[in-house]
């Protein structure tokens, strides 16, 4: 999380919008290993003290972007059933963390945080996403696991395969996933 | 995994000791966040270019070091039934990689490994001591789940909590967790 609260409209978030951009261009043009404060401070029309201020250091900035790009753009789409949108949703989720983008900010989103809030933070889009899922079935009458249960035997599993062991993640492990939480008895 | 391969008993495997324990050293004196690659070469009666060539970076060397440092010590303890050998093998999973040191480690595992083998062989360890277990239970005559089973309904959401949600961890929720993998229909 930046330091400092951002007040929507004002210099802060102007700030952090341009700084923003700046590395988003940055790393597609030289590489995220190539990224220096320097080097983004004045693409971005600041001065690298003002990052440093901010951010405290680049992991910290990079950390921040990775937040922002991953997360998620739309709720989840809504396919008229339970098993049906909480598949799509996982299947998608999976494509979307195991692509080199995705892992990149997942691992940047790990590291420059040193009090964890920007991996609660990643968590909690997923959790939101869920959620959306969840009650939208429970509407329509149809039963299903807690939010929680979904991030451990779901959401827990690919990214821990992500992170740790990525041979053999296809969009048949998800499947698998889901069909084994909706379904316990069935394993 | 350090670049060049390590005959044992050589000067290879001496000079991977000897950083590995001044890195140990160092990190407990100075704090991991303090440690350069001149400081460490010192230590250990290296020159700097020996660890750079050798390990490309500090990240890498302490993705290494952390590596080691989470090589589990000892075969999963026998206590006579599956459901007591996984619980105590979980709980004490949880309580070592939730400590401070083991954040710490799993960070720098996953930190500077460029090609994911040191992820990897943490997630190795964790298999190969469930595997144990696992083989003890099938031996006493007991059934029970897969290793990769257990990697995803038990060390997988501990190890994605751990990295993403610490809150309310405890051995409570290990124990749930194992006994619902042992009972998916008690769920």
């Amino acid at each position: 999380m930046s330091r400092q609260m951002v007040r929507p409209g004002g210099r802060s978030a102007r700030v952090q919008a341009s700084v923003h951009t700046a590395v988003r261009e940055l790393a597609s043009e030289v590489g995220r290993d190539a990224l220096t404060v320097p080097m983004i401070a004045q693409r971005a029309g600041v001065t690298p003290s003002t990052i440093y201020r901010r951010w405290g250091d680049l992991q910290e900035l990079l950390s921040d972007v990775a937040v922002e790009r991953l997360r998620p753009e739309a709720t989840p789409g809504d396919h008229g059933a339970l098993p049906s949108d909480l598949t799509a949703w996982a299947e998608q989720f999976l494509d979307e963390m195991s692509s080199p983008a995705g892992r990149a900010y997942i691992r940047d989103a790990l590291l420059g945080d040193p009090d964890g809030g920007n991996a609660g933070q990643c968590s909690a889009y997923a959790a939101e996403q869920i959620d959306v899922i969840l009650t939208r079935a429970s509407e329509r009458g149809e039963k299903g696991p807690d939010v929680e249960t979904v991030i451990d035997h779901v959401v827990a599993p690919l990214m821990y395969r992500i992170l740790f062991r990525p041979d053999g993640l296809d969009a048949a492990y998800a499947r698998r996933l889901v069909t084994a939480v909706l379904d316990p008895t069935g394993r």
